[in-house]
């Protein structure tokens, strides 16, 4: 076919990022009703008084899942909670969302209904109707497309490009524990193929695995803020990890970081489990993703308004651009941040 | 896993509509933004004053297209098309769309610039903006969900189910080209595969080839039935083949159906490639889809404002549900209409 009559790229030398940015990089939008299109968690769309959010994410079977220890209506779950979570990172609320699912004819209609269950399952629990889909064979195995709409006042919808010097760097709950329950999985996928024969050793490791298996996208954290009074100045879902998604925020308000590992919360469950894998918990925070918290940006002077709060940990502040972005260790040892978070395209 | 301890119901039993039937059967509304969810062309959602349209549409490799014939950027701008043509169904135009392609690395960059900018092509011709998406690896081919949203004002919004009877149905341009045009394909690729030295024998098939290959959405219908103070009484757009489309319309407007065979529009290319496959052109129109043209149903007394359109044709009139949905033959003779149109699911 034609490509190979062209120079060929390789997209695993791009990433993820780089793909999506170099195909967008010359769209230019031609409705007034289009307030943001690509790049930001969401796009903003305005049709009259409120905005509505839209946000999308494909999960791919052998990519994002592997169903021999995945429970599909938990998979139905997540795919749903990762496109609240979209919405949610742009100080919104998820309101509907459409499901599109192909599948081919190894599953079942029971086996669809447990991933639809998770889905409506979710949908309860956050309040948002599911408003359509498409529903088609593949002989490709099983692929969830969701897209989901949400609704702000304008002046509430948080961007994750605008950070301002000095601002704190905060992040709800704690991070690294999916990457944990990710690992866990895996180690016993391993040990069944080897012995079928073996039970599973999963005992004690409840917290890491919930936090894979069935994530919660932070709702609570957006009414919190709300309650408190704060608008964040900038925020991200963590998707890909605390690096990875904090260099969006850096890249985008052209700000460096620093963030100290000491004030990275991380569940003693995670520690433990690192220990188990010679993993430190810090990395598993950095790069392993799949949190679903929310990192952002406050105003200094709402400092006072969280620091008391067990649900947020102020983890660093934003400097110049020139001073880079650097995680400062307890020994006081300054290293950059680089992306190594899970690049779905190599 | 856990489906082989249940009852198992083979897909192939459902079919597309009956599966997603099944699945969003116990959906219910829980926002009052939500208009109209699962069951028509786009979800209504209203978000003040304008309402919002959202519809979406996954395309997989060896299922809805085969890259073998079909070339990439023609791929990009088709998936764009279906996805606007369910927003034109429903009388209103597209505005936005989100695009997420999963891709295995046997596709170059060269390679997926080409699906978007088949897109973006498609963007351009119809003033739609691409304002999100998601890319993503795939072990598994090439994979594009598309998710539009479009607006209107309530009063312009047309559903499917709310023809009444004695309206007159209607069709837009011309039936059965697209499948014509795709066995058309699908024969030179055998040819191919069996001698690759052999060049393609597709001269003087243009027309059925181009409505295959680049199909369009019918926004310029849209436009032609508001200039003429039409608004259609029901509509849908003609993606699985005119019996199942026009089974979707009775249905859900709790109607029967008689559509004139001579009167259904065919063009005289079609009918010439039709004869070369020994198929009849009635059956390409009614069973085999991807038309993309517009079935709607109006009230007789707007017949006189466009009984001398060339670009649309009264087929029939709708009739009591229980006269059944029926295509006379020009001999006279009534055969009932059952869907045969594409099933993804089988």
């Amino acid at each position: 076919m034609f490509e190979d009559r062209k120079k060929r790229t390789e997209l695993s030398e791009l990433g993820e990022f780089g793909l999506i940015n170099f195909l967008t990089k010359n769209i230019v939008l031609k409705n007034s009703s289009t307030v943001k299109g690509v790049g930001d968690d969401a796009a903003v769309i305005n049709y009259k008084g409120k905005k509505t959010l839209l946000s999308t994410d494909l999960l791919v079977e052998g990519v994002h899942f592997d169903l021999a220890y995945y429970p599909l209506k938990h998979l139905g779950y997540k795919a749903a909670i990762v496109n609240f979570s979209d919405i949610l990172a742009m100080n919104a609320f998820p309101k509907q969302i459409t499901v599109s699912i192909a599948l081919s004819n190894r599953f079942s209609l029971e086996a669809i209904e447990e991933v639809y269950s998770g889905i409506l399952l979710a949908c309860d629990n956050y309040k948002v109707d599911l408003v359509g889909g498409d529903t088609t064979s593949s002989n490709l195995g099983l692929i969830i497309s969701i897209s989901v709409l949400g609704d702000a006042p304008a002046r509430d919808i948080v961007f994750r490009d605008t950070a301002g010097k000095g601002d704190l760097l905060c992040v709800s709950g704690d991070l690294g524990a999916a990457y944990m329950g990710l690992l866990l999985l895996a180690r016993e996928k391993e040990v069944y193929k080897s012995d079928p024969t073996m039970r599973p050793d999963l005992d004690g490791h409840d917290y890491v695995l919930e936090r894979q298996l069935k994530p919660e996208a932070r709702a609570d954290i957006i009414r919190l803020l709300n309650d408190l009074q704060i608008k964040p100045t900038s925020m991200i879902d963590i998707s890909d990890g605390l690096a990875s998604d904090v260099l969006h925020i850096c890249s985008g308000s052209k700000l460096g970081c620093q963030i100290y590992e000491e004030k990275i919360p991380i569940d003693p469950a995670t520690v433990s489990t690192s220990k188990d894998f010679k993993i430190s918990p810090t990395t598993a925070a950095m790069n392993g993703g799949e949190d679903y918290e929310l990192l952002f940006t406050i105003k200094k002077t709402d400092y006072a308004k969280i620091k008391d709060n067990p649900a947020l940990s102020v983890i660093g502040h934003m400097t110049e651009e020139s001073s880079g972005v650097n995680l400062i260790s307890a020994s006081g040892t300054m290293v950059p941040v680089t992306a190594q978070g899970w690049d779905g395209l190599r």
